[in-house]
């Protein structure tokens, strides 16, 4: 009963996968994974099958907080079950992936700083949903969606992986870098220097005595590395920071940070051929988003236009609205995606 | 395995109350309500009875929401567990109890305007609780503890039942209401102003349109109401604001919350003598509390010494944080009451 | 020539009066007082007499700052000569009053924690302006302004002393002392805690050894004290804080702050026949002001309205902004005075 | 008398200078401009000759500022008559030079965009004050100083021009464009396309209808304009903005702003060579300063010491303040250049 618990007219079966791609990945985070899958109403009772949507995290998000209850909101499963409770939309099987680290996140991009956490979700849980589920196993069947940095997940994957994925939805993904990360940095440099010696190392040793008690200045610091893990760490695992003790951008590696970006990514032909090539490109973001992920939205569809992409296929809008507490727009976003993945 | 679960030690069982005192509430809020109980390791494997602890609710909170996950912290009933499972603590039932209302809370008292939380908790729950589980049935073998609007209710539920709760645990728990509360009304006042002529009716019906999409704003406007369903509602159900239209304080209104507050109700005969009474009394709260609850916990620790709660029985400490992400400091309290509730 | 200065059609003299009244001031400060004229256009060419208009100072204010310049604007003296340079006004003469203290102002009341700065102005400065110009000497054309300390000071003065002043002009004049001042207590108490052993004495010892240096929470304060010095100070010169080292209000002391709160005074008879007797009242406030002095506005307002002050004396208004940069204000409230009191 | 002025042991002259440079500059400012003088005490009893040292502006700032009173606080030019009354210090002259422009400023640049104000300080200025005062006349008994751009004024003018300036000092001066620029240019986007159609035309349409009302927020957008307008203008005055209306970096006329970083000056060999050639350097700035600027000064040292200053030449110092009220600083820069630059 509400607040406490809904009814749900589908159902969610949770899985625990255990990732050979993760095995022995740098940071001996578990390769033991939570899979969670949204069946939508009738799936028991049909042998029909349906299109499938892979969830993607935010940073510090995992699969196990989708459920969390905040004041007077239901949690986004809840959401999403009433959205095809309605019966006025398209079935789809919603799947929730998880790609945690140590340091909070991984893109889901694979890294030989965090692990394989984007042929974890392409190879593995992919093929597992499609074994394991009646989804329609091709990527015109298939979406990726997600907020923040899951919203950049869902920018990437399909540019990377178009024969997987044939459309996406982002929600205020971290896009246009330059807009995003880099204003961040000063401030970054100024608390490693004044708390830390300019150094993540020591940083990293007195986190470790405040378990259970990180501090938002903490989670600032952790984020930016676990970026540096996702986008420019060496083959041998080191990471590379883009900045050094003053804050001041390494040309070099902030090119590797580029060479990730969303936006950046589209002027290369094979991801502006795998962007047009989607059926549904939906991205919203918030008007007083705190890292101005509402320009990162409109840069990427301003690219997203000029290689062609066609109206029918784009969905872009600004609302208004900060980077929290916008969880109702997930299912605006699944309906269209699940009514333009309906044959 | 962690980050997403933990593997516990004891257990947890949850039931849904049905509850007599509930029925009919003014609010048309559920009278079936969630409890939330924790067995120790070593319950189910002796007949041995234990001490129990009552854990309220914040404002804003429900039992729904206290195995909510947040990075690098583990939730609540974990802490508890772990705790316990370290075996250094004397073992106790802990019990979460349920007060949440439309307004958000009830601070689990009487009212006309919200229901009968408090009976309800010193009755009913009480009750069912010492007949389900193995309890040591008695006043001195029980204590209630919380955080914030929880903390409040810690505080008034064994000064106004000192036959049923032997000991308390407050955390940054509301109190010296002139310190925490009034200096709010005139912001409040002026957003009443500016967005609702002034009128609670009107604010009601606009935030019934952002069904999904409370904003900080809302949450602050019904906090207000909610403690005045509380303190201040007449015997039919109305609800007496504080404040006029300026946030002139209604003096009649205000004594009427007085009333109501640790501080002031320790200075009547009564109360001072249910205080002094208890076994324990843990009052904690952080010194950059943005609620100037450290404040309103010194007051409340003055008021414990003056009335002659002896130094053995009683904790007090500030310590470095805010409101929030204080969940750490629950087990401290936890397995000091354990202690001392242990003969 | 602007930015820098501007070319002015009448003129100031400034001149330092040595009052006898200051003399000898508890704190020491000085009796010797920059007093600043204003003398509109055609002033020196002609026997005519003219109003007059007293400027108060607001807090940290004294009269050495009228001149500061800011980007893009112009300093108050520049504006008032701008207005009676259109013609469009009756002209006036304009006094700009001194009430500087150590602690950062007087509130320009006779208080022996501070000195006789209200009688100093009543008798000794207005005395001597009419002395030395050509002012029509009675009270019908007289009238007192300033801003927020100021405008306290506009609000009370006419009050205390109908005989002198007819007419006032408040803008974001500190009123309603339970909204303005009161929910700043817990928070200057905890500063107090934290730096200075809940001891003023401590914060005096420590801010003598910051000269020039001084920062916005030696300030506030510095501004709690001020007050407490013109609301609550003893015969013998003693400062009675208005709350305890919890910020709990000490209700005697309290009262006595209330008692020169312009909000309250009109419930006294005397002081409600007074403000009725003005030939004009100009109230205005910010929406936006960080103090709440929109509310003490309203407030002093609808006391105004109670007691009698006819519609077409009583000028009310709420705009947007703050509490700073509000200038342009002044010279709307200097119009309305000099059409108000020419004959 | 203190607070409202002092007494001066030196004294100084304010003079109207016309500039034939100025003349017709492209905003149609006035190209005449006060400048004003320090002349320390014993100037008008003896024939002696002194080092002379150059005060400019930061933005926003003008030479009719300079004796603006804050409370608690004594302006910057009684500051320095108090260091210089001391006798400790070999005296100086001091010349406060103004480069006001429309947009706030000029960072006394010569372009296109504002006017001639660089050459207008190192060729009128300088000659009119050697050939009015009895100055040392060469560039090793010159110094330039400033706070913010007038400290970037002090960076980069002895850079063009180690002919004319010898010594320099910059307090939070304007460096590492990078980390205090770049970073609020996604600000700026968003400002300008919420209300103004991402066009500064209509921004300045807007602003024009604010007389003495001006807004935080139109400074900063003021202020990004002003840059430009020294940095990227055309030759024929049209302003190039560094971002588009994403914020995107335009990076060809970025590259022209970095042309003109301190930091970045220093990477070519004529700017090494005349930054090796100085007296003195002084460099500090607060390491709480909002724009970042300390670590632009750290940046600029490194740089200063890779170049091959030494250190009895180098003062560098990062002390603990924010960007405002920091005009002790500017005394003790000033003692010291005086010290350096005293044969």
């Amino acid at each position: 009963m509400l607040p406490w618990s809904a009814e749900l007219a589908g159902r969610f079966e949770q899985t625990t996968y255990d990732s050979d791609l993760l095995r022995g990945n740098p940071l001996g985070d578990p390769h033991e994974r939570p899979v969670l899958v949204y069946l939508p109403p009738g799936y028991d009772d049909s042998d029909q099958r349906y299109p499938a949507i892979y969830v993607t995290m935010g940073y510090t998000g995992h699969v196990g907080m989708w459920f969390n209850r905040t004041p007077f909101r239901q949690p986004y499963p809840e959401l999403l079950d009433a959205l095809f409770a309605t019966g006025d939309v398209p079935p789809a099987i919603v799947v929730f992936v998880d790609s945690w680290t140590k340091y909070g996140g991984s893109q889901c991009l694979d890294s030989p700083g965090t692990g394989q956490y984007h042929s974890y979700l392409c190879e593995e849980i992919v093929a597992w949903v499609d074994a394991t589920y009646r989804t329609v196993a091709d990527r015109d069947h298939r979406a990726v969606t997600g907020k923040s940095s899951g919203g950049y997940t869902a920018m990437v994957t399909p540019l990377l992986r178009p024969d997987v994925f044939g459309a996406l939805a982002t929600h205020a993904g971290d896009a246009a870098f330059d807009l995003c990360y880099r204003p961040e940095f000063p401030a970054r440099a100024r608390t490693l220097r004044d708390k830390y010696d300019s150094s993540y190392e020591k940083f990293f040793e007195s986190v470790a005595t405040r378990t259970g008690r990180t501090t938002n200045e903490d989670l600032h610091l952790l984020e930016i590395y676990g970026y540096a893990s996702a986008y420019s760490a060496e083959p041998d695992g080191t990471v590379l920071l883009p900045f050094d003790e003053l804050g001041v951008i390494n040309p070099d590696v902030w090119a590797r940070w580029l060479s990730r970006d969303p936006v950046e990514m589209v002027r290369e032909p094979q991801y502006a051929d795998a962007l047009r090539s989607l059926r549904a490109v939906w991205i919203d973001a918030g008007k007083q988003d705190e890292y101005y992920l509402d320009l990162g939205a409109t840069a990427f569809q301003r690219e997203a236009r000029r290689v062609g992409v066609p109206d029918d296929r784009l969905h872009f809008e600004l609302f208004e609205g900060t980077h929290g507490g916008i969880e109702y727009r997930y299912p605006l976003a699944v309906k269209w995606l699940a009514e333009q993945l309906a044959d």
